[in-house]
């Protein structure tokens, strides 16, 4: 389901994991893999700039996007490969996105939340099967729409997990199933499926095509993104 | 997308193709192809029982469902089986139905509202070939939620649509790509999805294995129904 019609009583007592692929996610779990501290997740230029007084600006990195470009007065745009442990390591990251930072936001009320992209699908799923949680997977979308690259990493993340748990043990919402579907649609041709998606079009377009790879780099990172709390921080093992 | 997430700014300029396969717009289609002069669609008991006493209540037939049953006082359910020549011939009908009659009362604000099923998906797909209007597929789902039965068929129309017209003059957003790919992956198979779906298995236990069977028949009517003003009705042809 999109962030938009994520609501308080599906997720009291399920664990969520939010998606946004292009880039959001991605970003963060490249940032904490590069030795970033810790990540907080704002809705607004303004509110970055704010918390960043708050703590300090010469402990914080601002990042983030609109319209898939970079903030006047950030440093960082919403690329992954900007997001160097030169540039991140022992720093807050304070970051706004157009979606995925909205959907992370509208998550709270889980008993967990997660951030899972392709990168760290396998850490992801590897956590969720740990811990046996009832799950809501919350795909950000692109304003408000449904995005294939979150639907497809959804996928990936339920036929990982359905692979591994006996089938009367599971149960799927349609949803679920359907995007499992997608998944399969894709013979697990990652680059294929984000170079197809309307949002991995237009970030080529805008020149990015390194982006949408790297995004599409299935497996890459062993890191669990946890929301704790207003920070996002590397989780520890289950 | 699913009826809640329907704006007024991305309908205005479109035809709205409203889609609940079990069994809101399965059930009108065949209520219009038994002779039933036109469909109110309202989303209340209360309201369906106003309208019938202003009509004149002989010429009018009450139907629809919550959760899937009857309503007290109500002359027919939810069925398209129960929807006979017999029972539904010149007459107006008043139908509430859980997901359905809302997805079609938000949509209202399109240039067009047509309502499709797998019974008239060939019907529906040549009237939108037909006219070449920007479309917006409108899957009613079940309580907010997408339902793969709805997915399936607004996949089927994509599918019958691309089918026929030249590539560079289509254009699809991510969410009808992946209809299609749902729908692909039933080979169509169109008893087994909705056999699979989690609101077909909830009517099978509810003794309605007849009426998914039924609404599952592909193409079984060649009719277009048309909301004009506050009337559904049937579509002249294109």
């Amino acid at each position: 389901m999109t962030a938009q019609s994520v609501c308080d009583s599906l997720l009291e007592a399920r664990t969520a994991v939010v998606i946004d692929v292009l880039r959001a996610t991605s970003t963060m779990a490249t940032a904490l893999k590069n030795g970033c501290d810790a990540i907080i997740a704002v809705t607004s230029a303004e509110q970055a700039l704010q918390v960043a007084s708050t703590i300090g600006r010469d402990k914080c990195v601002l990042g983030g996007e609109r319209g898939g470009l970079m903030i006047p007065g950030f440093a960082l745009g919403n690329s992954p490969l900007e997001y160097t442990q030169q540039k991140v390591s022992q720093k807050t990251l304070i970051m706004t996105t157009t979606n995925g930072t909205l959907a992370i936001n509208n998550s709270r009320a889980a008993k967990r939340v997660y951030l899972a992209s392709l990168l760290n699908a396998a850490a992801v799923s590897d956590r969720l099967l740990c811990e046996r949680d009832d799950l809501l997977l919350v795909c950000s979308g692109t304003e408000g729409r449904l995005s294939l690259e979150d639907v497809y990493c959804a996928g990936l993340l339920v036929s990982r997990i359905v692979s591994k748990i006996d089938a009367q043990d599971v149960t799927l919402a349609d949803s679920a199933r359907m995007c499992e579907m997608v998944y399969c649609a894709y013979a697990g041709n990652s680059v294929s499926a984000l170079a197809s998606a309307q949002h991995g079009k237009k970030l080529m377009q805008l020149g990015f095509s390194e982006d949408v790879r790297y995004c599409a780099s299935t497996d890459l990172l062993r890191v669990v993104p946890q929301l704790l709390r207003e920070r996002i921080v590397k989780s520890n093992a289950c």
